[in-house]
């Protein structure tokens, strides 16, 4: 089968054997944004020279913005609810295909915040298989970083942090930035934010404090976005509950670095797993819904 | 006396009478970053027509991109150490003016975090003499908002929340933004973020809401800049102290409607002081260091 992880900015399709073991893997900029409505015609493109007939794709091209939207399946809900809320969809242009969209999902907090994710429930969906009972948590850090908190094998709750986006445009447009000069990851100035996140939660002032450890030469101007990123990180990670059997970590290498070092600095020890979760995920949603792949 | 604010992005010039009273205001946009070195120059152009002989001026032209650099006075200090820290130039092309800078201040908090201010001690010396014995503090709001924390007459400490400057990047270049229509202010959705910024602290989270909250009609969108608002300043005031005699404002009109919104929802009452704390702090100073205004 092809499992296909298209997001707002980018896509990446698998091709699978019937164990879910990823064959060959591409990866393209046709993100939703990018695809100006025209789905049928980049899917055909990308899975140029794979003719398995069976395909499924999770992620944003499920949202009102994407080819079609498949509404939010409601928290607490496990791999049968979210594989029974995937929908088919036609391709004209492409017949012989057999086309399945997942669903993203949405949870209701305690204060009445609705909180929605797509995608990152399908990475979860990937490993839901290895953990027994017991409550399990899954971080999947990014420009929105998702927690993700399993209870008995089901997703019971999950909210976001808006943690990447947060850097990003403090790093780019803010004061900050300003003193910051390029350099390498600066571990010392990552963990003494991580440390400083800790101590206090009052995040407002503490951004201010990158700006004056610049300015007093408590940090070099090349480790100040490494201390940025340690105190936002630091933040996210003070949600962390304090009781739990195991802790896992879904993303690309670069993050999953940063995010490693931040939870081990806090004494935690996390599961790292491959950014394949997503096409794993998708095999075993195929799987739970029968769904032949020739 | 003549009294300058002179900040980084504008200038405010007041005519004092003997006793301090404002008899004459001007504005204009050419604060530090504006002038391109040439102060003097400017300086002159704002006076023109005003002969005192007295010039006392406060906030950025006295920082390392201003005029002439006036050292930081650490915490506490009273109006004392402030005045005694002022420091004369010289004007060539003024040449019967005596012109006075006065200096910023800084603090080093008890996890040794470093904070300065410049501008804002100088307001806050305009206060200092209705305070008696006791503890009270100061906020002035704004791009970088000052707690400033006043016990028996002297500044003890301040710290920075960088609310004004975040709320302005999240709506301008954020995913916050992208469903935020233009709207009068709205009471309503501000309040909302002012609460729910007092039941949570983790505000990284909580910013994610501002996005849901608009998907699923929560909130109308012409409402969302107003939550962000609420939300942003609550988290602010979440770091007032329990204990304190009096709380003073001081802004603007437009923030310090907001502020006196926002300190009311939390059941506090602050006394609101008009804009001209600058004028009266700069008179202040000038009658501590025995300058005669002749």
């Amino acid at each position: 089968m092809i499992a296909i992880d298209w997001g707002t900015t980018s896509l990446r399709a698998f091709r699978l054997d019937a164990e879910g073991r990823v064959l060959e893997t591409r990866r393209s900029a046709t993100g939703v944004l990018a695809c100006a409505g025209r789905f049928e015609e980049v899917l055909a493109h990308e899975i140029d020279g794979w003719d398995d007939p069976l395909i499924l794709m999770s992620g944003m091209i499920g949202s009102r913005q994407g080819w079609h939207e498949v509404p939010y399946v409601e928290c607490p809900a496990g791999l049968g609810e979210i594989a029974a809320a995937m929908t088919p969809i036609e391709a004209a242009s492409l017949p012989d295909r057999r086309i399945w969209i997942a669903p993203g999902m949405t949870v209701k907090s305690r204060d009445g915040l609705r909180d929605v994710m797509r995608g990152e429930e399908t990475q979860v969906c990937g490993l839901l298989g290895d953990f027994g009972a017991g409550r399990h948590l899954v971080c999947l850090p990014g420009t929105h970083s998702k927690h993700v908190d399993i209870v008995d094998g089901r997703i019971e709750r999950f909210h976001t942090a808006m943690t990447g986006e947060v850097f990003d445009i403090l790093c780019r447009h803010s004061i900050l930035g300003r003193l910051m000069e390029p350099g390498a990851h600066d571990p010392e100035a990552f963990s003494a934010g991580v440390d400083d996140a800790q101590r206090r939660d009052d995040l407002l002032a503490q951004l201010f404090a990158v700006r004056t450890k610049g300015l007093f030469g408590d940090l070099p101007a090349s480790g100040l976005s490494s201390y940025l990123s340690g105190l936002l990180i630091g933040h996210e990670l003070n949600d962390l509950p304090q009781a739990f059997d195991s802790l896992h970590l879904v993303a690309a290498d670069q993050l999953l670095m940063l995010y490693e070092r931040a939870l081990i600095r806090r004494g935690h020890h996390a599961r790292s797993h491959a950014d394949f979760a997503a096409a794993k995920g998708l095999h075993a949603l195929a799987a739970c819904r029968n769904l032949p792949s020739q």
